[in-house]
């Protein structure tokens, strides 16, 4: 958990999500590092089996919601105590969602309208390449195992890491490039830190870990992407020490996995 | 094209988006036309080949941005003249950034700030299901054809039809629930039509479309959201008029298809 800077001036915000893995939480909770901002992640917190049940229940099957608040559909959500209806706590799911109300916050949105608008569409771009590394290991059923789709999979991973890395690693490059007199390629949009720029690292860090191969390849190509910006938003404070940290959870049957088969041969 | 009303009141706004296919660009449609808000749709005016090439400059490979504006990913892409930095157009891709934006401006978007994050929150949900659609019949590459991957697009669709579309209208069948006091079923978020709605509605229409026979099947279960939503959207001003008009496209070939060995059988 983050050290309380600036706990006083913010609710006492609440992650809900899985234990155990960094999984779409993490993309909660580098906003939260990077702002220095303190909250709760009670899943985590919990030593005994108490975590998945906090989860289950936010995702119950039979909720209609409750005070003022629509059922979730899936995990992650953020509490936040008396911003809902009536003063009761507001519940929003989500990972973009969340992100935005987030980033608005705790000043990691940009500085205007159009930044604004920037730095939700990228965000959304860069969950859009973590759910497609996702389904590199799910390409036929999220209820399935790995193991009853393996084929599916080693054609949907050529397929991602042949066609779809590049794609997405050469318009981040881009975006860079186009940014590069505010941004001096650390930063996606404007001159400073973003939630933007939070998520895409940790999809590059998830990659990075599931197809070392496949990135050890490409990343010459892409000068920016992997020379100044992954380095600068590792660097930046609150996220390296929290990197450094025992916080962070490591990688391993979430949303990336290792399996070298599906890794460039 | 909608009628003018409100026009004068409002930038020119402009839809960017591949010609004549609903595609993600209806989502945008129909927020226009649910406002009664004109808006150019520049790829469908072009009588000759020009739509395309409109499209296609848009997502030039090369492009590192223009006017303050990043490149896009890829369409649909919103322009608003005079709303960019330094007086210019500002350029917005990301349907939900789109949709976010435009629900604020047109009145679309809740009452309040948590309306404001549930109508995200549900509106990121819908167009998950409306991906999730898509991958029926394109589950190993979007580069490839359907005749190429119709295998695993036969266990993808079956895992589709058995699992996800009981989760997705279960979910959103308990939202109509959770609100029914103030939205009486035909509202998502709030007692008034939001852009969730809209979305939502055109998923269900695709849906209907591509999966006739697995719709028939399931809709009994889902009173609320097919009966007193899917009319009640249908029946908005605005958007009742649009889908009775020639401006509407036809379902065909994009993300909704209607292979008959994909539905139920």
């Amino acid at each position: 958990m983050s050290a309380n800077k600036k706990a006083r001036t913010h609710p006492p915000y609440e992650l809900l999500y899985w234990p155990g893995i960094p999984g779409r939480g993490e993309f909660i909770r580098l906003v939260f590092e990077a702002a220095g901002v303190s909250y709760k992640d009670p899943a985590n917190e919990t030593k005994d089996a108490g975590g998945m049940d906090i989860v289950a229940s936010l995702t119950n099957p039979e909720s209609v919601g409750e005070d003022g608040n629509p059922p979730v559909f899936a995990p992650p959500a953020l509490k936040v105590p008396g911003e809902g209806k009536n003063g009761g706590a507001l519940l929003i799911y989500q990972t973009p969602a969340i992100l935005s109300y987030l980033g608005e916050k705790l000043d990691l949105a940009g500085t205007d309208e159009a930044e604004k608008m920037f730095i939700l569409s990228h965000t959304l771009t860069a969950l859009d390449l973590n759910n497609e590394a996702h389904d590199t290991h799910h390409p036929i059923a999220v209820s399935k195992y790995y193991e009853d789709q393996r084929e599916e999979a080693l054609k949907k991973a050529t397929d991602f890491r042949e066609n779809r890395i590049p794609k997405f690693f050469g318009f981040f490059e881009r975006v860079l490039k186009g940014n590069e007199e505010g941004g001096k390629g650390k930063f996606l949009v404007g001159d400073k830190l973003s939630y933007a720029d939070t998520t895409l690292w940790h999809v590059l860090s998830g990659l990075e870990w599931a197809f070392p191969s496949e990135l050890d390849f490409r990343k010459q190509d892409y000068p920016l992407l992997f020379g100044s910006f992954y380095d600068n938003v590792a660097q930046t404070p609150g996220i390296k020490e929290y990197l450094a940290s025992e916080r962070r959870l490591r990688f391993s049957m979430g949303v990336y996995r290792n399996y070298p088969e599906l890794d460039r041969p």
